[in-house]
């Protein structure tokens, strides 16, 4: 029997909208809004798409009217009652109140600000500006809702039974990791996919398939969303944006090199415990840790997210020890490119040395190799980002621990070369 | 949203049927049966099941509870009418009113017969004595029900996304198999999976992805159900049982000589055309070939079922050839154990000589190899099989030209030898 309702409810919608909730961001996102909003509240941010896939011409494969019926879509979302009484009510990191009363009373009212699109030589250039507790949840929503698209694109016209064995394939393919995962007894694992991943639903199947197939171990996902509806814990702390709108807006370069800890100090008088958690890349860890005051070694943890892992990780524990801390009661986070052969590796490594947490994000959610055997790249994932690119006018600038992954005007990153130095930045290929 | 209707519905079955229509049989069945109708009324026939496979034992898997409710809702089906109207109004192998009215109206009122089940040091003993006329048809519902019961119990109490992947991993693999069978241009294909099914859901999937990936090559399914609800031919001709059961009948052992050829000429007084396929090798294919008449030499084409299918297509082209046949014209069918390695070599060997054709049964709708991690060898298929034991109260016997499949008391197994001859007898291991 077919549900008559539900099929005319479904051929019902004028799109197949991919973004339905504006909790299906990354947990982060909400920390940093409610920061950002009680700091700087007055602050302008400009965030853009960028492609560094550039050999992918979004454009030609993206319908520019499909894309902009997505983001007027997102921009039609409210933080529903149910979610905003999960985001209240609900204990994140063990913490009750995570979220104050007047920031969840403000979230009711929140909406996504305008976009500016057009498509410049096969790419979009999609940008967002306005004050900065707006801009800067635009950044999940976009970047699914592309990568959504791209996917969609790709398998469009596909028959049912195909599109049936590429999900199988895929499906297989997830599964043989978890299979190799479940063999590390002490692994903690959290899905940070949703940006890349190949679509929502296909994110909720990984994220179902480990809460599965890893138990415990699974310790939970950065997507709100599927956090609340299937029962885990939201995970993440804090991105680059932080660092960079605050040494945007520095007016000298010791203002600029300091803008690192200032973060930090801002961000422990929000959050404490397993919040605390340094992103130490965003002008290289070399210099961050060069520099870092001792009481940033009071922090729970370190996420290096553009070295090499295991050579961050160690020079963090040196970094640790020269402190007088002991790194087994430490944390640290890896979340760049992970894969399973790298997790394996970097569990292996570091185990009983240090706690260990994997991010794992686009080779969970969007790994489609070897399952569409006629799609060519058609599913490979792209390096697509969205970054702060202006604080109040003023351009912001990531170097980043892999100068590939650099952003900013390049005077600009010379003039943060200067200030921070060159030391452990190494060239890596970005995949994803 | 939830079907609420669907959910009670589903939820308010006594049991879940494995078989739900008396069309879920081989269509080779309702061929002989209207033959057996008008040739044989009379004749009692008895089948019994019998796991080749003996180190399953299939009576510590299957409740015998499961197994009788099974078989006992089986009885409880009749052909309805939408059934009758298509197989009366049906055309099949290009012939209209394949099935006379007479015997329409008859299968209007059959019901399967009793059926006597005990269990025996782990096996099952399941008989079916009465009328051939009904007894024939319990052959395919027995073996599917025994084999989906056993899928089950392998399956029980396995988590939800392992069980989607285990599915995923057999799609995976049926398609990578399709998309190989696709490099074969002049490929023709069916479905004789039926008996040795997984499941009839899993059946279906099958059916339905060769359909979509094969195309025209596919030509349709021994499964009479599936051929009627997607649209395909409905494919088979005859089998063994029928020169068991007259070589059983007959009084001296020159009728026992000749019973092969008086089943074909019985045969050629119901059907023509494509229809017109030797089955050789009830008591082995040489013996078969040397006594043959030579009008057996104008039918259509021959179904080599037991014997390596490279040797025996070239006995049968030679004696084509001997008998002054153009083998171009004629047509082999390759039924045994077929799986996509000897499809190609097969179909390789004999591209462009004469016309072939392959029914692909158990390695098509039971293949699970590699897609259960933890569960060993319970999805492996097994070597079951119905077959007549006696007729008129004498025993029937197969010689096969593998010894391995070889039934029948051992005296009357010699007496047959000594009939037929040894002569091109090989022993092969039966795998499904």
């Amino acid at each position: 029997m077919t549900d008559i309702a539900t099929r005319m409810w479904n051929h019902g919608w004028r799109l197949d909208p991919i973004v339905r909730s504006l909790l299906d961001t990354d947990f982060y996102k909400l920390l940093m809004l409610q920061m950002i909003r009680n700091a700087h509240p007055t602050v302008d941010a400009t965030f853009t798409l960028i492609n560094r896939t550039r050999s992918v011409r979004l454009a030609d494969i993206i319908d520019e009217g499909e894309l902009r019926a997505q983001l007027d879509h997102a921009r039609t979302l409210r933080f529903d009652k149910r979610e905003l009484i999960w985001l209240a009510g609900n204990s994140f990191y063990g913490e009750a109140r995570m979220f104050a009363p007047d920031f969840i009373a403000w979230l009711a009212e929140f909406r996504l600000p305008d976009y500016e699109l057009r498509t410049v030589d096969g790419q979009f250039e999609l940008r967002f500006a306005g004050p900065w507790t707006h801009t800067t949840m635009w950044e999940v929503p976009a970047l699914p809702i592309v990568n959504e698209l791209r996917s969609r694109a790709a398998l469009k016209g596909r028959g049912r039974f195909e599109l049936d064995v590429i999900y199988a394939r895929a499906k297989a393919r997830l599964w043989d990791k978890v299979e190799r995962l479940a063999a590390l007894p002490d692994l903690v694992l959290s899905d940070f996919g949703t940006r890349r991943r190949h679509g929502f639903l296909w994110q909720r199947w990984c994220v179902e398939a480990l809460q599965e197939g890893l138990g415990e171990r699974f310790i939970g996902t950065s997507n709100v969303l599927l956090a609340m509806d299937a029962g885990l814990e939201a995970i993440g702390t804090n991105a680059h944006e932080l660092p960079m709108v605050l040494a945007a807006l520095a007016d000298d370069d010791a203002a600029i090199a300091s803008a690192p800890y200032r973060v930090l100090e801002e961000w422990q008088r929000h959050y404490r415990g397993n919040l605390l958690v340094v992103l130490p890349d965003a002008f290289g860890t070399a210099a961050f840790l060069r520099d870092a005051p001792d009481w940033v070694a009071d922090w729970t943890g370190f996420r290096p997210d553009s070295a090499p892992p295991i050579a961050a990780g160690e020079a963090i524990i040196d970094w640790w020890t020269a402190h007088g801390r002991d790194p087994r009661e430490k944390l640290l986070i890896f979340s760049d490119g992970m894969d399973v052969e790298s997790i394996e590796r970097v569990y292996r490594h570091f185990h009983g040395r240090v706690r260990t947490s994997f991010g794992w994000g686009t080779n969970l959610t969007n790994d489609f190799r070897g399952c569409d055997s006629g799609g060519g790249d058609a599913l490979a994932p792209i390096s697509l980002v969205a970054k702060v690119v202006a604080a109040n006018g003023r351009p912001a600038v990531k170097l980043s621990d892999n100068p590939a992954k650099a952003s900013g005007p390049p005077d600009e990153i010379a003039r943060y070369l200067r200030i921070f130095g060159h030391e452990g930045r190494e060239d890596a290929t970005v995949r994803v």
